[in-house]
């Protein structure tokens, strides 16, 4: 029977670190170890750096290799935050950092999936997620899902997912707050899904990279707090939307201190760790959130009232996130789907086109309000409007 | 028949972006064109960091995301590199930045590996790489080779390599400058592993970490530059060794165009992209390598002088890179191997067992002699000779 709590074979074929045993009689050492197991230089960089002299001073490690589930001082801050931000009491070890939210959704493929198992992809879904999926040798099972909450907010979501489930599935992708649609579930809506995984021994990727953007004050619910739920959930977080670092390329996950291991080895043989001076550039950011993300988060909501109010078609409102996501199939007067999107790029605004979002979004656009400052925000809509519309509506 | 010019199956269930066919018009546009299809934050941090203002206003897209092949200006100046250290005349779209030289093998392995496939890894190999050949559902050839080289430098190459040919060979694993062994091929004995490939079509995974770190004005020469190797060839380099910057995990390769796009899709799929941060922070010390790499080069070259004189065994001496790698069975005077790799973590010596680099290396030992300062390398050293030989030789 595969899914929770099993592994991919893939994890019985890679070696762990040799070392791993001998951690305790190497810490006992502390300053007294003389490290000539690795492989590293002990010299500072050599050449300027663009680097905060006080960073390089306070953190001589800043270009050496780090601990590869990553550096103890932002794990500890991070901790705070799981609790404080996602009800989710975890321990240092239940964390990993990683290289962005993608390494630790590669990762978890790879952990998790044999050939031909089967991953329920709720739908609209982050497009890089499918080809995941397909990588590790797994099946996407595609459930049309957030849109379909707009529609229908009170779907019997366990009776819905269930016909979706086959003898095949190993788990569930749940991304909420949802990219592209803009969707955040509900507390029950949420438990519903979890009731689903808990009854199929299913894993759950618990996508959270919008974490920390809804807006309206609505709250968001980690999956992994509800009950019996932490330990068939890998959550996953990023430092590129609400952290604003997209360039930093950092993220991180927690999950049951078995699970990150398993995680941990797979991600070594991958890109070894995430950059340790990013990781020591994350610490005051996570720590100071309180301070600048209400702000940021309210400038974000502004400008989806912006597009909101400027679109001239109905659109579901995002309750989190960047984008807005809709359907155009009623405006295209008979030309074809990729004619306007093409027209649209003629015109001089790019747009995401709908179906890398899953098999039901072919004719869906999806447009996002906080790459460009609000005076191109609004030129970007203008000229949608206009290829869609015309001059006039 | 597998091998080059051959790629992977999940090369055609991973899809590629659907902005490849817009680029250019897209391009067109220049700054008239509003991006409303990518998820990104026009906003800059909004909290302190530690980099220079400097940079982050002559890159105001630092914290953003970048083009997943590598920043232009990276790599307009690793094209420089790679002509005028490597003999390597590649144009910008044949190189892609990768998460560390790592990731770019990790990619390799999963673009060129279809399950049972064989890939000839000439040992002893970085550790890592064997598991990174095995997550990609190949198997490893484990061919005793650098060691070889140093007892029997006349080794007729092609006629040893032969004899680990199957029909299931597909890819060849070249490591010079070798690490842990320290070895670095001579142009006779790299144009006899390229002779291999060329007859057996093979691709070549040429990993050139410790490029730029050889001692005694020792060449280094990759095996793309020689006829008709460049389109088999995956050539990786790091920032992490002659950079001096393992902590920014970020490194590159260069190989055809057809084959950097694959890489490219497969990479995506793992992390997005490396940092454009850490790419923006790389551009000059690339750029100005010839005004401080000699000096450090020349600083590990004595401590390699250091570390032999002290040593009391006879060890090959390295060639190049951060290690001595050498047998010790006949110092075990009955003890068991294991029994003295504790030995030393409990004399305050860390040593890396050779059994991770290769079959033939159960009783060899790694020690690095780059990653402590003078003072603390000797004591390191003082201590390991201790376990082995007792107070006195």
């Amino acid at each position: 029977m595969p899914g929770f709590p099993y592994f991919s074979s893939r994890q019985d074929v890679i070696p762990g670190s040799v070392f791993e045993k001998f951690q305790a009689k190497m810490a006992s050492h502390g300053q007294n170890l003389m490290k000539l197991h690795i492989g590293d230089t002990y010299l500072p960089t050599r050449y300027p750096l663009p680097i905060a002299s006080s960073l390089l001073e306070e953190h001589p490690d800043y270009n050496r290799y780090c601990n590869t589930f990553g550096l103890g001082s932002l794990r500890e801050v991070l901790v705070d935050k799981l609790l404080c931000d996602n009800s989710l009491q975890v321990s240092r070890d239940q964390i990993l950092l990683t290289a962005g939210a993608t390494n630790a959704l590669s990762i978890s493929m790879m952990t998790l999936l044999n050939d031909g198992d089967e991953v329920l992809v709720l739908s609209p879904a982050w497009p890089f997620f499918f080809g995941m999926v397909k990588v590790a040798g797994g099946r996407v099972v595609d459930v049309p899902f957030y849109m379909k909450l707009y529609e229908e907010p009170g779907l019997d979501i366990a009776d819905y997912l269930g016909e979706f489930i086959t003898d095949k599935s190993v788990a569930l992708y749940l991304n909420t707050p949802n990219n592209p649609s803009g969707k955040v579930l509900s507390h029950g809506q949420i438990e519903q899904v979890a009731e689903v995984t808990r009854k199929h021994d299913l894993w759950v990727i618990s996508d959270e990279a919008y974490d920390g953007l809804t807006f309206d004050d609505r709250p968001h619910i980690s999956i992994a707090s509800l009950p019996d739920m932490f330990e068939r959930t890998i959550s996953i977080f990023t430092f590129s939307k609400s952290l604003m670092f997209a360039g930093l390329r950092l993220g991180y996950l927690t999950a049951a201190e078995t699970v990150v291991k398993c995680l941990n080895k797979m991600m070594v043989h991958q890109i070894y760790s995430p950059s340790t001076l990013a990781q020591h550039m994350m610490v005051q950011p996570v720590a100071t959130r309180a301070e600048w993300l209400p702000a940021v988060r309210q400038h974000y909501q502004q400008l989806r009232d912006v597009m909101a109010q400027r679109l001239r078609l109905d659109a579901p409102l995002p309750e989190a996130g960047y984008f807005f996501f809709f359907p155009v199939a009623e405006h295209l007067h008979g030309r074809d789907y990729w004619e306007v999107v093409e027209a649209c790029l003629d015109e001089g605004v790019a747009v995401a086109p709908g179906d890398s979002f899953g098999a039901s979004y072919g004719t869906y656009i999806r447009l996002c309000f906080t790459g460009e400052p609000r005076e191109r925000l609004e030129k970007g809509i203008d000229r949608f409007n206009m290829v869609l519309f015309g001059r006039h509506k």
